[in-house]
């Protein structure tokens, strides 16, 4: 469980808040790309990059000299949000339409991964995650490569989630009103890959890519 | 077009950057939901919430005691972030793979829409969003909750879209390697809705669901 924190307390619809690890890992598993938020000039910038999970830390990477992977290495204060979308919520007044929605807040610290092996570690756990034994089938990274790309971790100590789940929550008077009312469900889906037009004929598409999307391999 | 300023140009990838309206629009108009940053204690907090637009307006709600609605009622300097995530990009090495996307970033600070008539205005702005037509067909709202409900709107003044689409951008070099290269199309979608289980008998499923899921109306 996840020590409640003046920051990470769910004070609005407190009974949607969930502080164990296993929910906060299985959000941060099933998304795709996370908002960091951080604050620069007093002022705060949200910006939308990959992410993914090593055990207790939440990675992320890009240019070694981009503005965010900068800020972090140096030990910004960042927050980290993740969303996934479940569903609208339709109700029989207004006021009680809502989403259906796992969120995840994270607070803290980014620290640099230092190092070819620890960084190359890193970025293997990363393609991993997205095609599992690609990485082997690629051209290896080269040195400059590899120096060019800034990977950070942020420790999951501050850290809560946040769900919403099911058919509406009307006013028990409401519940006479004649309108159609429930839950339209949205779903985010890896479609038929699409090969790169400049892909060398007799190149299959490879099986982890067929598992995941449903397509042949 | 909107100016570019030293927040909103696109530093990394320059050739990535939109600065027409009709970009930016589109990619408000298509979102479901948005992440605003706010500074909170000189430390960055990003939240989730759902967005929509009227005219050059970025239109957010919540309860009006809520932290965020509260202090992006009282003038916050915020930043809020919307991301679609078009597709996962698959290269020759690992430093090449990228996701397709697009995403705006704007930076201001909203002002609170006052008044019962104003507020009615831009809640049923919203459901005609969501479901054209079904906001006559509600339980209508109370005064009471017109006033428990807080909206914002953000003017889009300082605003840019930074969008990545198409195959690899391999090095020239790499093409030539044996890997399955392309993209695997990401994509939100609605399902077939999902009645209330407390749904009276008889009411049917309005065309306006339908019309927008696939499903039959």
């Amino acid at each position: 469980m996840f020590e409640k924190t003046e920051r990470t307390k769910i004070a609005r619809k407190p009974d949607r808040g969930r502080y164990d690890r296993e929910t906060v890992h299985a959000i941060i598993d099933e998304a795709l790309y996370c908002h960091v938020g951080i604050v620069v000039n007093e002022r705060p910038v949200v910006i939308p990059t990959a992410h993914w999970r090593q055990g207790d830390r939440l990675y992320m990477h890009g240019s070694r000299v981009s503005r965010l992977i900068e800020a972090m290495a140096a030990g910004a204060d960042i927050c980290v949000t993740i969303t996934l979308l479940d569903g609208l919520v339709l109700a029989r007044s207004g006021f009680h339409h809502s989403m259906n929605y796992r969120s995840v807040v994270i607070f803290g610290q980014a620290a640099p991964i230092e190092g070819r092996r620890a960084k190359l570690a890193a970025m293997r756990a990363f393609m991993e995650r997205i095609a599992p034994g690609r990485w082997d089938e690629l051209r290896p990274p080269t040195g400059k490569e590899i120096a060019a790309t800034g990977i950070v971790a942020l420790k999951l100590d501050e850290a809560s989630a946040k769900v919403r789940a099911g058919p509406p929550a009307d006013d028990e008077a409401d519940y006479a009103h004649p309108v159609w009312a429930g839950v339209v469900p949205v779903t985010e889906s890896l479609g038929e890959p699409v090969p790169d037009p400049s892909l060398a004929p007799g190149i299959a598409l490879p099986a982890y890519l067929g598992r995941r999307t449903g397509a042949k391999g």
